[in-house]
């Protein structure tokens, strides 16, 4: 069955949205955490630049949304701040442990958008990778190696070759999705 | 009851998704046809300025959204056009029959979404009209009278007011919603 392939910054709170759902989702998931501001980047633009919509996105939708799901939204420390450490971090655990490269997402994820963490301090994403298992000072390290910076940078190009320019956005058998309200769209296997 | 203010602009694939399904609603709908154009310029910004995010919208997410209600989309020519005709007409024969208001803008809307005429010529709108009721002549003059193109420019500026950013847009009691997706979080009376 093709998998979903999920594109997710984790300074975005859709993207916080989709990832505490898509468990739900009857195909395979491939998890693929980017940087928004990389991508938009190459198009002279940045997420959320215009005032009205990222106000009512963090006050009104977003926590809203999240509601909905029975959780309480809190705003990262900082926003929007990216999320480097947290990408790289993916990476590295993914090379060792794909399953629970998924858990560390799930759980760094609800450390910046339930507990308010800031995405751009390292010593939150190493947490969160200490909590599923791994020693703190190899993850430290391994944000900080070459190869996994490469990583990051590769994904980031990957993503916009793929035509991503939003988070979260779904891709099955080539085909876009933008949004989490878009995950109930995703074709039935 | 809290009416829904209902913000929308003709030339939008998602204004017109939720013109389709608005009756739905348990609540009185009060129509507001409005220039997104209007809206953006005061932030130097222009909707869909994205090319990844304008393919998407009208290549993939539109259609796939009008589909999932019955409705085969077709793009307006010349799109994106502006449509002062159509949002001008609409205020004319308000202040003549507000029921017949809303027949004509979903008819209008029709004409552009889905036989894909263009949003800027005043002879679709006018033919809307005629198919309401209306006389052509006289809903042609009304669309060059000077008090309904300054009722036009007084709706664009009381949507910036409220902080409306898009189309479609709700406000219920003050409260936002953005986007055709959003009209199932409206709150129930």
């Amino acid at each position: 069955m093709t998998p979903v392939e999920f594109y997710f910054d984790f300074a975005s709170p859709y993207g916080f949205i989709a990832a505490m759902q898509i468990d739900a989702i009857a195909r395979p998931v491939t998890w693929r955490p980017f940087l928004l501001g990389a991508v938009y980047k190459t198009f002279g633009q940045s997420p959320l630049e215009h005032p009205l919509k990222k106000n009512y996105v963090l006050e009104a939708d977003a926590p809203r949304v999240a509601r909905r799901i029975g959780l309480q939204l809190e705003v990262p420390a900082g926003f929007p701040e990216h999320a480097l450490a947290p990408s790289r971090a993916f990476y590295w655990i993914e090379e060792q442990d794909p399953a629970n490269a998924v858990a560390f997402a799930k759980l760094a994820y609800r450390k910046y958008w339930l507990e308010g963490c800031a995405t751009s301090d390292a010593a939150v994403a190493a947490d969160a990778a200490v909590a599923v298992g791994f020693d703190r000072a190899a993850v430290l390290a391994g944000m900080q190696d070459a190869r996994i910076k490469e990583r990051l940078v590769e994904e980031n190009a990957a993503a916009i070759r793929k035509g991503v320019f939003g988070s979260p956005f779904f891709l099955v058998d080539g085909e876009p999705f933008w949004g989490s309200d878009r995950m109930q769209h995703l074709p039935q296997p």
